[in-house]
C-alpha cells in the first residue's frame, strides 16, 4: 500500500476499496457498516433525535485528542442534548491528496475507540479525495441518530424565572488548548476537555421534568449559548462571575492571548437550565463522577432584564455578555 | 451583508446565525429546521434507511446542475436504492473564506428546490468556514434518513442465474459533462443526468419480489457497480455492448478524450437486476416516463463466469470487465 493519499482513493474504484476493507473495516467491527451497501437499514422504535456537524479543527491531532475523537464527541453530544441516547453514526472523509496513511489510521484507531467509549456503532460512511491545497489533510463530517428519551422533554419554552443555570465543569478549555498547539504556546499543559458525554448526561437526566434544556458549549462558547436560551425571550440569565469554574492555566492563558474563556469553546461540557429545587443536589451528584467533578452553579434565570445575558462581576458591577461577534479562534472545530 | 464569506461566517456566533437566518432557513421552510437546536426530533416508525455522502465536485456549477442539487440528489438516491422511501436531510456545509455570498445563495435554491422535487425535509445542518488555500468554494455533506418499503427487500443474496441487468438511461453522462466542464471543452452540449430517482424507483418497485437489488452507478460507474455486485459470488454478469444506451454525444466525447463510458459517473440513472419474467415488461413501464425512456435490458445473470463482469462486444468477443483501478475523473461528485 503507498505511504500517502492519492487522488486515486477517492475514485470509488480498486483504491477506495482497499481503503475501506484494510482500514475501516477492520476498526469499526459493525456488521451493517461490513454489507457495504448504499446505506445502513436500521431498526428503530419511537422518536428519534438527529444531528450533524462538520469537523474542520487545524491541527488535526491536539493536545487531548485529535480530528477523529473530536467528530465522534461532537455529533454524540449534539444528540444527547437533544434528551437522546446517540445509537448509530454515519462517517464520511474529505481527504487531501498527500495525507499521510499513518495519520489517517491513527484517526480511524481514535474514532473507532471513542465511538465505543460513547456506546455508538459506525453504520454508513464515505470517503472523498480532494486535490493537494484544497483541502487541509482531514476533515471529517459524522451524522448520528439517537432514541430520545421517553418522558424527557427539553426546549427553551421551559425555562422560567427563578431556574438555575449550571455547567459540568471548567469553561474554555477545548479553545484555548487549540491555540496553543496551533501556534506552538507551551504556556502550559492544557488539554482539550474533548469526551463523549453519555454519562454526565445520565446523572442529569435523573432529574427528569426539572432540567429544562441541554447545549453543549462549543463554538461561540459560554456566552454565546447562553445567548441563544434567551434570545427573543422574556427572560434573560445573569452569571455570578465568582461562580465560574475556570482552570487557572486557561485564565491564564487567556490573560495572554487577550482572549475571555467565556468565549472559548468546550467539547466535553454540559451547559443546563435546571429548576432551583434540585440545582444543590445535582451538583453533589455530578461532582462525584470524575469528567464533572467541579460543576458549578453559575447564574439564574431572572426577568429583571429579558433577551440577555448579563454578569456580576466579583466587584460587584454589571455587564451584557453578547453573542460572539468576530471569530479570534477559527477551525477550533 | 458582506459581499463574500469570511471566517466569522463560521465562528458560531452573529454571523454565523445571520446566515442561517437570512440564507438557509427562508429557502428551506422546515419547522423542524427553524427550531436550531443541536439535533432534530422526527417521529419514525419500523425499520429506517441512514446514508451518507460528501461532495467534492469540481466545478461546483456543471452543466446540468451544481453541487447543490448534487448533494440533494446523491443522498436521496443513495437511500431509494437501499428500498426506502427518502423523508429527511441533515446539510453541512464547509465553505472556503472568499466564495461569493451570491454563489452560496444560488446553491441554497438549488438545494431547497431538488429537497422540494424530491420529497425530503431539510430538518438540521451545520456550517463551517476554513480559510482561504484549504478547501474550494463550497464542499457539502448531506446525511438522509428514509422509512423502509414495506416488503421489499433487496440484496445481493437474491440475485440468481437468468437475472436480467438493466439501467434506466444513457450510461456516463454526470462524469463526461464535469470533465466538459472543468477543461471548457465544448465538444456538445452534454449535461449532467444529476436528477432525483424516486418516481423511477416507483415504478421499478412495483414489481416487489422480482427486483433483487438496486445501485446508482456514480463513481467508478456501471462497470464498478456490476464488480460489487459479482464480487466474492458464484455468479458472474454477462454485458451485451449492442444493447448499452450511451448518447452519441457521450461516445464522441469519450472517444476524443480516451475514456471508456462504462467507467463513467451517473448521477441519475439505476442500475438493476430484475427477474428476468418481468424485464421486458418493467423496460417498456419505464419507456413511457421522460428521466427512463431509454432504459433498456443490457446483460443477464450467468453462472458460466463466477464473479467476474463480461462484456460481449458487437463483433462478438468477449473481454473482462474490472472495477475502475486508476481515476481518470477525480472530483466528479
Amino acid at each position: 500500500m503507498d505511504e500517502i493519499i492519492t487522488l486515486s482513493y477517492g475514485s470509488g474504484g480498486i483504491k477506495t476499496s482497499r481503503l475501506i476493507e484494510d482500514y475501516m473495516l477492520p476498526a469499526f467491527n459493525s456488521d451493517v457498516l461490513n454489507e457495504l451497501s448504499d446505506g445502513a437499514i436500521l431498526d428503530v422504535k419511537g422518536d428519534i433525535a438527529f444531528s450533524t456537524d462538520s469537523f474542520v479543527i487545524d491541527p488535526y491531532f491536539f493536545n487531548g485528542g485529535d480530528i477523529g475523537k473530536l467528530s465522534v464527541c461532537g455529533t454524540v453530544n449534539d444528540i444527547l442534548m437533544c434528551g437522546a441516547v446517540p445509537k448509530f453514526l454515519s462517517l464520511s472523509f474529505i481527504l487531501e491528496e498527500g495525507l499521510k496513511l499513518e495519520d489517517l489510521k491513527t484517526i480511524i484507531n481514535s474514532i473507532a475507540e471513542t465511538a465505543k467509549k460513547a456506546n455508538v456503532k459506525i453504520v454508513t460512511g464515505d470517503t472523498k479525495v480532494v486535490d493537494r491545497g484544497h483541502g487541509h489533510g482531514i476533515y471529517i463530517n459524522t451524522s448520528g441518530i439517537g432514541i430520545k428519551r421517553p418522558g424527557v422533554t427539553l426546549g427553551k419554552n421551559r425555562i422560567k424565572e427563578g431556574d438555575k443555570v449550571i455547567v459540568t465543569g471548567s469553561i474554555g478549555n477545548h479553545g484555548v488548548s487549540i491555540l496553543c498547539s496551533r501556534e506552538n504556546l507551551l504556556i502550559s499543559d492544557i488539554k482539550s476537555d474533548c469526551a463523549p458525554l453519555n454519562s454526565v448526561v445520565d446523572c442529569i437526566l435523573k432529574y427528569k421534568e426539572n432540567i429544562k434544556i441541554l447545549r453543549d458549549p462549543t463554538r461561540g462558547g459560554v456566552a454565546t449559548t447562553l445567548n441563544e436560551f434567551v434570545e427573543g425571550e422574556d427572560f434573560g440569565i445573569e452569571l455570578e462571575e465568582s461562580s465560574l469554574p475556570i482552570d487557572k492555566n486557561v485564565q491564564t492563558a487567556c490573560d495572554l492571548l487577550g482572549l475571555d474563556p467565556l468565549y472559548s469553546a468546550n467539547e466535553g461540557k454540559v451547559l443546563a437550565i435546571v429548576d432551583k429545587s434540585i440545582a444543590e443536589k445535582l451538583i453533589t451528584d455530578l461532582n462525584n463522577f470524575k469528567e464533572s467533578e467541579y460543576s458549578a452553579i453559575i447564574g439564574e434565570v431572572t426577568s429583571v432584564t429579558k433577551g440577555k445575558v448579563l454578569i456580576k462581576s466579583i466587584y460587584g458591577g454589571k455587564r451584557v455578555l453578547d453573542k460572539l461577534s468576530n471569530d479570534l479562534l477559527p477551525r477550533i472545530c
